[in-house]
C-alpha cells in the first residue's frame, strides 16, 4: 500500500522559478490520519509555519481538509518534498520539487539537457506495522528494504543485472513491455552534456548512483553549488540533493545502465537501474557492460574522501563567519526506555508534543514543552568507541534557543550503539537553515580538532543535511537568523521515530503574527477556542 | 496489527450502576490517526458531544491529546464500546460496558452468577488496506473474515470442533497450554442460573450463538427488558446485545461447547468456540457432544421468526406513542459513483464532513454540510427486486432535522445490491435513541402494510439496532426528544465506509453550549481561532 498525491506516486513533480511564492493547497483524502507536506531545502523565510512539520511549523492536516502552503523559493537547486508526520515520508509521500534561476540569470555551467532521479526504498511490511514493531518490546526493526527505487520504479525478485553476475541470488527480470516498474530510460544523444538531478527521500538506505562508462563531474549540492569535481560515483545519504553533469562521449552504438546500490549498512537488496539510452539506438538495446558496482558498502574511507570533497564554489557560496558564538556538542546514542529502543542525543531522545512548537513559542504557552533547555554537551568521560555503560535514556521535548542573528556551531558526535564494534551513519538534516560543513573527523572531538577545519584551503559548502560516519564527528556552522522553531534530525525515517532529533528556535518574537489555522490541536487549540474544560452542561 | 486500550485487547471491561457519571480520558497514542470512542446504546442525554462520533459528536482526538468523555449511565443493561472514526472498530478498538440496575434495584428475573461475551470478527490484512480496498476502482471487497472471536479469541488454520466434524476441511487445533487463542472458559456449578450477557461489534459478521445441550431464556436486548422467551439458539447482527439465562440442568459430568457462527453470507470462517466447564470437572475435559451447528446461513424465515420473537416487557417498556407526525422511508441501495461501489439512502451516499455536525448546527456555519435536506422517500416506481435501473448515485452530508418531541417513524426498505438476485442483511444503528420495532416485512412497503405492525398483540420492543433482511422491510419509531446530532447507520464497518447512513438532529438550539475542545477541526476550528486567511506576513 502506497501513499500516493493526486492520483500518482511519487507525487507530482513541481518546479519554478527563483522569486516564484508557490501556493500548495494540500487536501487530506487519508480515512484517519492528519498529513503535513515539508518542503526539504526550502528555508522559508519568514513562513516558518509554511515548513509542513507536525508538531513544530503546524498541526497536523486533519482527513477532509485543506491547507494552503504558500511560500517563496529564494535558491535555485534541486529539493524534494515529503510528509512529516509519524512515517509517512516511508509509505510514498514524497515528490520532487525544483527551483530555475531567475529569469535572465545563468547557472555556473552549461549543459545541453537535464533528467531527474528522485531515489527511495521500498518495505513491503506497511509503515504503520513498522511503527508499532519500532515502538514495541521486544523492539521489532525494519530490516532492510525490499527494493530501491529510481522515480518509484524498482525490482523485486528478480534483478535487470543478473545476467552479468554468475552469483547472483535473484533470476533474471523479463519485461514484457508496459511495466510499471520497467526502468527509467535517460534518452540521449552523443556528445552533449547533460545535468543528472539526484535527490534521495530513502527510508533508510545510504546510496550510490554510478553511470557505466561514464564519469561524472558533481556541481551541485542540497540546493548549492559547488567546486566542480569529477569522480566515477556519487554518494548520496538520505536527505541530500545533487546535481551532476556527464558527456556521452562513449560508444554510441552502446546503451549504458545506472545503477544504485546500497552502503553503509550490509546490502540486502537489489540495485535500482536506469538506462541511459543513446539515440538513435533502441531502448531495448541490452547494454554489453554491466551496471557499476557499487562500492563495499562499509568501505567508510571511500566515502569520507567523497563527502570531503564537497567544497563550496566560490561567488556563489559565501564563507563562513570566522568564529561562532555558542558551540553545541550533540551526543548520538542508541539508548533504552522503559524497555523501548530509542536513539538519544545528550540522552535525551526526542517526543515531539501534541502541540506545535511554533505557535507555543509565540504565544508563551509554557506547558506545551519541557521548560528546561536539553544539555549543550555531553560528560567528558563519555567513551564514544562501547556500549553506553548505563544505556537508559529520558525521553524529552526540551528545545535549543538560539540568540537571534548568532553564529552557532553544532558537532555532532557519533559513538558505538548497544551493539559492541557497531556505529552507524546518521543524515542529519536541518529544516529552515543551510550550514556549513566545517569539516569531518573520526573518533572523539577533542579540543584542538578545530584546525582539522581548516584543510588545505578547503572552503566549506553549505548544505542542509550532512551525514555522521560510524565513531566520528561532524562540524557544522550556521547563523540562527531565521525566525522560528526548526528541527534538526537524523533523517532516517525510523531513527527519527526513535527520537533522534533536536528542536531549535530563534527569533520568533520578531513574527507578527502565526497563522492561527496551523494551531487548531493541543493547547494551542485550546488557547483560542475557550477554557479548556469539558462538559457545560 | 490489532489496536489496543491500555494494552489489552479487547480494551478494558467497563461496569457501571445507574446513576453513575462515568468519566473516561481517552489518550491517543496512534503514531498518525485521530480516534474517537463511541459508547454504543448509552442515549447521552444532554451531552451529545460524548457520543464520540468523529464528524458528528466530535473532532476526532489528535495523536498525543487526551479527551475526556463525561457521560450519565441512566438504563441497565449491555453495552459496549467502539472507535467510531474511518473502520477503526474493525481494528479492534473496542471492549464492554455493563450498567448495572441502581443499589437495592432488582432485575426482573433472577440469576446466580454472569459470564460476558463480546463477539468480533477478525481480518489479517489491515483495516488500512481495507479502506482502500473498498474505496478503490476496482473496487476490493473485504472477504469474509479469518475468525470468529469470543473476547477477542479466535481460531485460524485449525478448529477445536473439527474432531466432530468428518467432513472438516481445518485440521484439529492442538493446546499445549497458555495459548492467547485458548477459548474462554466459563465455569458453572450444577443446577445453577447463569446470565450471559452477549453483544457483537462485528464488522461484518451476523451470528448465531448457542449452548449445546442447553436452552436459553432471552431476557434483554439492547439494554431495553424483552418478555422472556426460551429458544435453542440466539442471532446476533452487530450492534445488538442480548442477555440470555441459561440453567446447568444437563449432564454435569460432561462440559458442553458454545459456538459462534455466521449467518445470512455464506459462512467461510470457523466457528468461535467457549466452554461451559461443570465443575469440578477439568476444563480440558473435551466435550462429548459437538459444538451446536449453525443454522443454515441463508434459513432467513427462521431469522425473522427469531427477530419477531423479541417483544418488551410490560411494566418495563412503555408502549409506542399510538401515531407519528413524520414518517421517512429509507431505500437502501447499492450504486456507483464515479466508478466507485458504494452504498447510499435515498440515492444519497453519506460522506462525512470535516467539520463536526453539531458545534456546526450549535453555531449556525451553513457551509459545514449541504444545507438542502435529503428526502424523505424515493420514487414509487423504484424495483426493489432488481438491480437499480439507473446505479449513479450522488455523495451528500445533508441531514434529517427533526421537530423537537416530536414521533418519526422510519421504513427502512431493503432492495436488490447491483448483483442480480442479492439483497443483503444490514442491522441499522440509531445514536442518542432506543426506537420501538413496529414490525418486519417481505417485499416493498405498501400503504396497508401497517396493519402488520398490530400482530396478535405484539408488544414492540425498545432496541438501538434493528436488521433489515434481504428485499424486506423494517418499520421503527422513536420520539425524537434528545437535542443532538446523531448517525443512524448499518453497523457493518464497511458499508457505513462505503456511505450506508444518514445523520439525524433535533433541538440543538435547547443545547447552552457545545464544549469548544469537541470543535478544534473545520469550520468550527476556523471560528474559534481566527480570519481563515493564511498568510498573516
Amino acid at each position: 500500500m502506497v501513499m500516493g498525491i493526486n492520483g500518482e506516486f511519487p507525487g507530482p513533480g513541481l518546479r519554478a522559478r527563483v522569486g516564484d511564492t508557490l501556493q500548495v493547497n494540500v487536501t487530506n483524502k487519508l480515512h484517519t490520519e492528519g498529513v503535513v507536506i515539508h518542503w526539504h531545502g526550502i528555508r522559508m523565510k519568514g513562513r516558518p509555519w509554511a515548513d509542513g512539520t507536525a508538531s513544530i511549523s503546524q498541526c497536523a492536516i486533519a482527513p477532509g481538509e485543506t491547507f494552503l502552503y504558500s511560500f517563496t523559493v529564494d535558491k535555485a537547486g534541486t529539493y524534494f518534498y515529503h510528509g512529516h508526520y509519524g512515517m509517512q515520508r516511508s509509505a510514498g509521500l514524497y515528490g520532487s520539487l525544483i527551483v530555475d534561476v531567475a529569469e535572465g540569470e545563468k547557472e555556473p555551467f552549461e549543459y545541453d539537457g537535464e533528467f531527474n532521479l528522485l531515489l527511495s526504498d521500498w518495505w513491503h511490511k506497511s509503515v504503520h506495522e513498522q511503527e508499532v514493531g519500532l515502538s514495541s518490546n521486544p523492539f521489532r526493526w525494519i530490516n532492510e528494504p525490499q527494493s530501491l527505487l529510481i522515480n518509484g520504479r524498482g525490482q523485486y525478485n528478480c534483478s535487470l543485472a543478473s545476467r552479468y553476475n554468475s552469483s547472483a541470488a535473484l533470476p533474471e527480470c523479463s519485461l514484457g513491455g508496459g511495466e510499471q516498474w520497467a526502468p527509467n530510460v535517460l534518452k540521449v544523444l552523443p556528445n552533449k552534456t547533460y545535468r543528472l538531478r539526484i535527490a534521495s527521500t530513502t527510508s533508510l538506505a545510504s546510496l550510490n548512483l554510478a553511470i557505466g562508462g561514464h564519469n561524472v563531474t558533481v556541481v551541485e549540492a542540497d540546493g548549492n553549488y559547488v567546486q566542480p569535481f569529477s569522480t566515477t560515483d556519487v554518494d548520496i545519504y538520505s536527505g541530500e540533493t545533487y546535481s551532476v553533469l556527464f558527456t556521452t562521449n562513449q560508444n554510441p552504438d552502446e546503451n549504458y545502465w545506472i545503477s544504485v546500490g546500497v552502503r553503509g549498512r550490509l546490502p540486502q537488496t537489489p540495485q535500482a537501474l536506469a538506462l541511459v539510452n543513446y539515440l538513435p539506438n533502441h531502448a531495448s538495446k541490452f547494454p554489453t557492460s554491466p551496471p557499476p558496482v557499487t562500492p563495499q558498502w562499509d568501505d567508510y574511507n571511500r566515502s569520507k574522501a567523497f563527502s570531503n570533497r564537497i567544497q563550496g564554489l566560490e561567488g556563489t557560496t559565501p564563507p563562513p563567519p570566522a568564529d561562532y558564538d555558542r558551540r553545541i556538542m550533540l551526543l548520538n546514542t542508541q539508548n533504552t526506555i522503559d524497555g523501548l529502543t530509542v536513539w538519544a542525543i545528550n540522552n535525551v531522545s526526542l517526543s515531539f508534543p501534541p502541540t506545535p512548537y511554533l505557535g507555543a513559542l509565540k504565544y508563551g504557552i509554557k506547558a506545551a514543552f519541557d521548560q528546561t533547555p536539553p544539555p549543550d554537551t555531553f560528560p567528558d568521560w563519555y567513551d564514544i568507541m562501547s556500549p553506553p555503560a548505563n544505556p537508559n535514556a529520558t525521553t524529552g521535548n526540551a528545545i535549543y534557543t538560539l540568540d537571534f542573528n548568532s553564529t552557532v556551531d553544532v558537532i555532532l558526535q557519533n559513538a558505538n550503539t548497544l551493539q559492541p564494534n557497531d556505529s552507524e551513519i546518521h543524515p542529519w538534516h536541518m529544516h529552515g537553515h543551510n550550514f556549513w560543513v566545517l569539516g569531518y573527523g573520526d573518533g572523539k572531538f577533542q579540543r584542538g580538532d578545530e584546525k582539522l577545519f581548516e584543510k588545505a584551503g578547503r572552503r566549506p559548502p553549505l548544505k542542509n543535511t550532512a551525514v555522521i560516519f560510524p565513531f566520528g564527528w561532524t562540524a557544522l556552522r550556521f547563523v540562527a537568523d531565521n525566525p522560528g522553531a526548526w528541527p534538526f534530525h537524523c533523517h532516517i525515517e525510523p531513527h527519527l521515530h526513535m527520537g533522534m532529533g533536536v528542536v531549535i528556535a530563534e527569533g520568533v518574537e520578531f513574527l507578527a503574527d502565526v497563522p492561527r489555522e496551523t494551531l487548531s490541536c493541543g493547547l494551542t487549540g485550546m488557547m483560542f477556542s475557550g477554557n479548556g474544560e469539558e462538559g457545560h452542561n
